[in-house]
């Protein structure tokens, strides 16, 4: 666990305790995110790669295109970015590689179109990059979904995605925020930090790779600030989108 | 030069020779085209980076936004991969990445909108590759300029930068093809290899940083079969576009 969750965590039990409100909150939410060491991902031969989630994996891409391995199906995100690379450095190993996130969407969205959208390609390698909605939605008072559901609704994914794929490989991204830019600001926090915590509990539990987002976009505000790297503190701007895919590329070895 | 340059060139001259041609030929083509050993270019802050070209550096961009480092803007191809490694890696430095290559356009077309898509930018580094459609459109009948036009013109367009702009930095990238990829059949060369030949003295002519993309391609075919790399022969894949994008930041320091 880094410094600023740590600490983060620490303020948010203190003010959950001072207001009396201890008993409310679940008992997983106590458990500090794990600390997940996953081991990095090989390629096989004829993998097939999903990218899942929402606008941040979308980024614009072409819906009517649901091909593979091609520019305007896979969109102009990071997912476009780390495909383009994985498809030059491992030309040899004939490689599918597709986009299906979809703007707006929650864990339950995912949920209602899972057998079309995941299911039914198959993939060997599912990543996943979904939450941010889920809170922001909900913050906004556009949603009902609480951080519980978000989590439960996340393992009952998983678990209906391990039953018809048993042998998938699982990349879960942590869904992050750049506090003070637009969209994002102090009320978003500490709440939205326990949707990243839950999300990496599923990752463990699930010995998924984990891809820590928000320690990423957190140090690249050292070399320039939060909007270079995003637009509206959710979405991120070409040098977010190029640093996310380069974190997400070092799930694979 | 490699190896195939030179088999080609003297199967080229052999036949213009055998064919009583050679009166025929310019007497640039004659000579070898040069080895150009390009200093690298080093980024200052500030930095205005244009890539200019046809379809391959436009590669679906949305011609009506007209920004820099904007991902819809710089187009789904190499130059769209190149800046958004060039925003993450030099987040320091304040760059503004433009992309203005129109699909289907030959050097005369460039000069056409020379002022407005060029030297209003004020690019301090100026990327070109444009060629490919000289030679086709010529090839297949639609288009009457000829090898010493586009080098001609090519030239003329350099002095008009260089006045314009005396302290541009140039990157000037090779046009290619793909042989036996629909497009692009036997019937190409060795005249193809002529407009190659003529980038590669501009290039070494103006000091250019010189980008040889067609030896690229035909290493990358070790790996992966031409059809991998390109779509017809001329437009890159995706795997093609980041193979060339890595080519390209060979050229910065």
């Amino acid at each position: 666990m880094d410094a600023r969750i740590k600490k983060e965590r620490r303020n948010f039990i203190k003010t959950a305790a001072v207001g009396g409100l201890l008993s409310l909150v679940s008992p997983q939410l106590l458990s500090a995110a794990p600390d997940v060491k996953s081991a990095k991902i090989t390629l096989s031969e004829n993998d097939v790669i999903l990218f899942q989630g929402d606008s941040i994996t979308d980024a614009g891409r072409n819906r009517d295109n649901r091909d593979f391995n091609q520019a305007g199906a896979l969109g102009r995100g990071y997912a476009f970015l780390a495909a383009s690379e994985l498809l030059n450095k491992h030309a040899d190993k004939n490689l599918k590689i597709y986009n299906r996130g979809v703007s707006g969407n929650k864990i339950f969205q995912l949920a209602e179109r899972w057998d079309k959208d995941c299911l039914e390609i198959k993939p060997n390698i599912l990543s996943l990059l979904i939450g941010v909605n889920d809170y922001w939605h909900k913050h906004n008072g556009s949603y009902t979904g609480t951080l519980q559901s978000y989590e439960d609704d996340f393992r009952a994914l998983l678990n209906r995605t391990k039953q018809a794929l048993p042998d998938v490989k699982l990349i879960i991204a942590e869904p992050f925020a750049v506090n003070n830019i637009s969209a994002v600001d102090r009320t978003w926090y500490p709440e939205f930090d326990h949707y990243r915590f839950a999300a990496q509990r599923v990752a463990s539990d699930f010995g998924a790779v984990w891809i820590p987002f928000q320690k990423v976009f957190n140090g690249a505000q050292k070399k320039a600030p939060g909007i270079y790297w995003t637009t509206d503190g959710v979405h991120p701007s070409m040098a977010g989108s190029q640093l996310m895919a380069k974190e997400w590329l070092e799930a694979i070895k």
